[in-house]
């Protein structure tokens, strides 16, 4: 197979079927997305004899279990994508909606109308639902898209695709608006983020490694994150109770997301009295604090307690593990938080109303929270109704990354005969 | 001089610069704007006598007269510089809005605050205004720049930056907010394109050439646009007076900008009608006209008649050229731009409802406009006020891109304590 020949034809198909997906009317995405929801259901059995293909496969090849469980398409997870595919049609259809149309002296009437990208790769794991999910967000926003999901899920990729491609055509839209990349060479990546001429973004799901290799070679902008350490910041005007469940939602919640607190900093003047309470809630999930000198002094008797060095500043443990750091207050808190936060997403702790501002205004991350949990970083929780990633870059879309995301403005002007004097 | 180690000093400064520059209030930086407006006004004479310098250097260096008229720095430039930096401090500062704060079921409730990109990188040619006028949006909008204009210019841009340094002062602003590249050393470009970890955005301000070498080596994402292939549909149902008027405007108004047309394609069933009027008008300017066969048979007889090739449909001419197509009708039409045109402005001149509604639908470029001429498609024709640029890039920005384009929406969360079950 000539890789590059394939990728290009790819490419092409995808181009052209993104021209019928921007005209696209709501009724007929939404029909697209209830066909394909109904064929999932019915063709359950075949899915699952597809996955069990992939997982026969992985076992052999002695795929990691954390890894065989998210390739493993489980009942629940069945229902599941139809039940996702249900709640994008209920979204409201993003394109088309024409905003701030305002007369100018001239006579001009200036505004925006919402329009699609274009096409959109999608880079990522072995994870069949990915597909689903993908699929659905880029044809209810009236692109196109390329998915190239982990080789070790490609029968079961396959498997959807089909059900894909059945109900866009029942629904009168071109098929080709969802492709998956048939072939397992990783040639195929590297072919798919150089041809900005079919390609509009990349949206990369996955592992550090990936986003970087992809960063250096990518001709194609990207809508990515590489990775998310996050802080909460305990100010000395912070209620306790609320500092103690914060931080420690925000850390034992669940540990391996983007969105969850990596470092702990807290003011001095409040130090004694919240973190003897934390280190109890930490104690009881074995969660080993990597701290500075004055904050081990506070910890001490804390059965995994470590000191933390300047490379634990720089860290995303996606684990049990958090660096705690005792600051002066709010100065020297946002100038950490500016100098060693991924820019993903960061809260402070208080009850003052100057402070907060402050807060919200200089710390420079795609979320900013003030009495919340960092772990309510996510597109469903925004409401958003749905997710294709998070940004951490500050160009297009900043943080969770919805159907907006996935469109742009353009300018419409209506006139009636006017001409530049 | 060591470029890569200045380049790399410049670019940590402007970092640092930009935190302050986030965090200035509104009348801070528009002292700061009122301050440079005032100090160019009085130190006329010094400017004047730095641009000599740098006009004496160019004639002996034989640069085109063009250039040398482009980098003339009269009285009523200077005039106009100081003028325009008024009009930025009457725009509304976009920093710190927050927007769209709604409750979820959660408890929390979520919202975005527009806030600056951070450092902008402007690369242009040997137009001394353009120093101040990119220096002033980005001084509004929050942000830090580096400015990089054209060696020719170094004098004159070296006095005006000492200005602009001096109103940042007054206003107890950095000075490092707005630097000037002190040396003429071409690898400076290429190390300022190549500092993602400083600069957040490259703004090209040049001719195709410069754009296209700074798109393959830039490692920071740009806003730029590379040509303007922009077009004018006379629908059948044009009203034959507008559809004159807009079809001469849009060609002739001025020749060698990005919004002027270039091909216009003119439905079959009004050719005969409107191609002989468009022609009187045309000849009188001396405008060529290379025409497909079909048209040339209607405009037999014109004194500058050549025949177009498929090359043509490709080019932007930036002069008194126009290439003519006969088109079966609309749908012909929006085949034709989508194929050819370079996603800048395309204009539909019709009375017809229908055909309105999906020529602004299905056009994919960044303004698409219905009886109104090209030549509006301008950051002060749509009234952001002032332009830094134009995109034609899908991603962020798209079209004229003024204050907001320099600007980002982060998510900002008011929480109660709320943590995620």
């Amino acid at each position: 197979m000539d890789i590059k020949h394939y990728m290009n034809e790819v490419g092409q198909r995808a181009r052209k079927a993104s021209r019928a997906m921007a005209k696209a009317d709501t009724a007929a995405k939404n029909r697209a997305l209830l066909l394909i929801a109904a064929a999932i259901r019915r063709d359950a059995d075949a899915l699952r004899a597809a996955n069990r293909q992939d997982l026969d496969a992985a076992r052999d090849n002695g795929l990691a279990p954390a890894m065989l469980d998210r390739l493993t398409l489980s009942d629940k997870a069945i229902a599941t994508m139809a039940e996702g595919l249900e709640q994008i049609v209920a979204l409201p259809d993003p394109i088309g909606e024409i905003s701030n149309m305002k007369y100018r002296p001239t006579g001009i009437q200036v505004g925006q109308m919402r329009v699609p990208l274009g096409v959109i790769g999608i880079i990522y794991e072995a994870r069949p639902n990915v597909t689903v999910d993908a699929a659905g967000l880029c044809i209810k926003s009236g692109n196109a898209t390329i998915l190239r999901g982990g080789s070790e899920a490609i029968h079961c990729n396959q498997a959807l695709a089909k059900l894909v491609k059945e109900g866009l055509a029942g629904a009168g839209l071109p098929a080709d608006a969802v492709q998956i990349v048939e072939t397992t060479d990783r040639a195929a990546v590297g072919e798919l983020i150089t041809m900005p001429q079919y390609v509009d973004v990349i949206v990369p799901r996955g592992g550090k490694g990936l986003i970087e290799r992809l960063m250096k070679e990518s001709k194609v902008p990207m809508i990515k994150h590489l990775d998310g350490i996050c802080h909460v910041y305990i100010d000395d005007k912070a209620d306790i109770e609320k500092a103690v469940d914060i931080a420690f939602n925000a850390k034992c919640h669940r540990y391996g997301t983007c969105n969850t607190m990596e470092t702990l900093l807290v003011a001095r003047g409040i130090a004694p009295k919240v973190l003897p309470g934390l280190a109890k809630l930490y104690g009881a999930k074995d969660v080993e604090l990597r701290a500075d000198e004055e904050a081990r002094k506070l910890l001490a008797g804390y059965p995994h307690l470590t000191a933390a060095g300047e490379e634990d500043w720089h860290t995303e443990y996606l684990a049990a593990i958090l660096a705690v750091k005792i600051v002066a207050g709010i100065d020297e808190a946002i100038d950490h938080i500016n100098t060693y936060s991924s820019q993903h997403t960061d809260a402070i702790v208080t009850e003052d109303y100057t402070r907060t501002m402050r807060f919200l205004r200089e710390v420079d991350s795609a979320s900013v929270m003030v009495n919340a949990s960092t772990r309510f970083a996510d597109g469903f929780e925004y409401g958003l109704g749905a997710e294709i990633g998070i940004s951490n870059d500050k160009l297009h879309a900043r943080g969770p990354v919805g159907l907006d995301g996935l469109t742009s403005l353009k300018y419409v002007v209506f006139g009636h005969g006017e001409i530049r004097e």
